[in-house]
């Protein structure tokens, strides 16, 4: 049974097909969030600490640290900060550093620059995964034998140097030469992750049906777990929570494993909760009980409490 | 591709992989509503005519007429009203004519009286679905005449004469004995619907995998079309409706192609349009944009309308 092993200092996650579906938060990520890259420009941290500690709070199995910034003020003077390559080596660590003093969840080191990778893997503690590397030749040659190196599972885009193909069979061809390529360097197929790219509905009308046979055939004909962004699926479309609780429950029972999304959205976390039941992964419901406990009305108190405010009066008779 | 064909006198609903997927509604069953039974006693059709119109109304595709009923009062005075055998012919095919007055969807006719299946078929207006037979050798023998002579589709439930089994390649070998022995009378595969039976994951831990697994089994290897009563999966456990809201997205992942389902339910309803719209069933996703619109605030006036209410001042210079 295919299982990639993730680890912080102290907790150990496992990604798999009996395993709980699992959930890599990703809203530390400053691409596209300007106001976030503002402030890590003036070492201001704490939006990223309380996306840290409200991710894991809601559920998250690990945390994703995308350090894809540059610093507009600080390029004025030193053009470098422009860059980067030259700013994301400098602040992923920053980043993990913070992240992991804070909560206790494996990481997972989110940068296209390689500089960045390594040096998020030589800040972070425990076992992370490497996100990413793709079917690019050059992307294959710098960051497997970080791989190999560090001895860490890693996310696997299936894109080439030909772009990201609307085939999916050519995706599943970049994701089995990726897995073959991997091999050469000594690293198993139980530390690739795959991503087979998820395109929008609302763009491909066939973009649902592509995922959940290409994960189907990821897991069945090359027995790798597999991620995406689970997001991109209902972009440009209303509603995009009610396609995300339907179509995460649809990747899963197709054999998906873990996903890059945000934990904070109740909506999909339910959807998660009863796939997991669903798939077998949750012993007795015991995760699903806990979570949807009957809610106490306003002013109600649970009947344990009342018991003791009103000891007297419950009390059985002698 | 398999497609099953049902019809009411004015509308086609066709049950298949590449069609939205058949919501069966299930509301109109008295058995375990006895307000419902007594009402029907009395000849007061009104719950069942409110039932039809709302379950319609919240985008069933087809309605089940199920006659379970015995009559309490009448049995005092005449004890023929104590047996389903007596009580079903009359009542099914009264039923049905009330329903067909009101509402144009395709209907199910749903019993385990022989004589209440025959009496509904001789009511119905175009081509219902008739549920159901199971592997029992005599309804076997009792049923599928019924279906070739009035050349309707059918529900097969997984079972046989040694029971429900708890282990799929069981249920799977009876869903194919009974393709198999419709084939004989000259039913073609195409026109029968298999239920794999649903149990609860809360007594069978690994109730959801044996659906998932028997429903693309049923698809790839027999080539049918299935449906499932959806609720049974969650009986006995807090949240039902979020369960379900999972369930049948997986299902329907797996192959799953309709459902006997309280189409009233919004949140199962969602999931539902969600999944056809991933599938590609939802052409340009057409169904869940007008599902989901966005709301108006209170107060606030669509565009439109208040153009017209203000259309003084809204003109264009001239």
């Amino acid at each position: 049974m295919t299982r990639t092993i993730v680890e912080s200092k102290t907790k150990t996650a496992i990604i798999g097909f009996d395993q709980p579906f699992c959930v890599i938060g990703e809203r530390i990520n400053p691409t596209g969030r300007k106001k976030l890259a503002a402030e890590l420009e003036l070492d201001d941290f704490s939006t990223v600490e309380r996306d840290a500690l409200e991710q894991v709070a809601c559920g998250a199995t690990m945390l994703d640290i995308n350090s894809g910034a540059v610093f507009t003020n600080k390029m004025a003077s030193d053009p470098r900060y422009a860059d980067n390559n030259f700013v994301e080596p400098l602040l992923m660590p920053e980043l993990i550093r913070r992240v992991q003093a804070l909560v206790d969840v494996p990481l997972c080191i989110d940068s296209s620059v390689p500089g960045a990778l390594e040096a998020g893997l030589e800040a972070c503690e425990g076992r992370p995964l490497l996100n990413s590397v793709t079917g690019e030749e050059e992307r294959l040659e710098l960051v497997l034998p970080l791989v190999k190196k560090y001895n860490v599972p890693v996310v696997a885009i299936s894109n080439d140097d030909t772009g990201i193909s609307e085939d999916p069979d050519v995706r599943f061809a970049v994701a089995k030469k990726i897995v073959e390529r991997a091999a050469d360097f000594g690293i198993p197929a139980h530390d690739i992750v795959v991503d087979p790219l998820v395109m929008p509905i609302g763009a491909m009308a066939t973009a649902g049906l592509q995922v959940f046979s290409l994960v189907r055939r990821l897991r069945d004909e090359l027995g790798v777990n597999t991620t995406c962004g689970a997001s991109n699926v209902s972009f440009g479309l209303p509603n995009r929570h009610g396609l995300g609780a339907a179509f995460l429950p649809m990747a899963i029972a197709s054999g998906m494993t873990s996903a890059i999304m945000n934990p904070v959205r109740p909506q999909e976390m339910e959807a998660i909760r009863a796939a997991n039941f669903l798939m077998n992964n949750d012993p007795n419901g015991a995760e699903w009980i806990r979570a949807n406990k009957p809610k106490l009305a306003e002013g109600e108190v649970e009947a344990g409490a009342r018991g003791r405010r009103t000891g007297g009066r419950r009390r059985r008779p002698a």
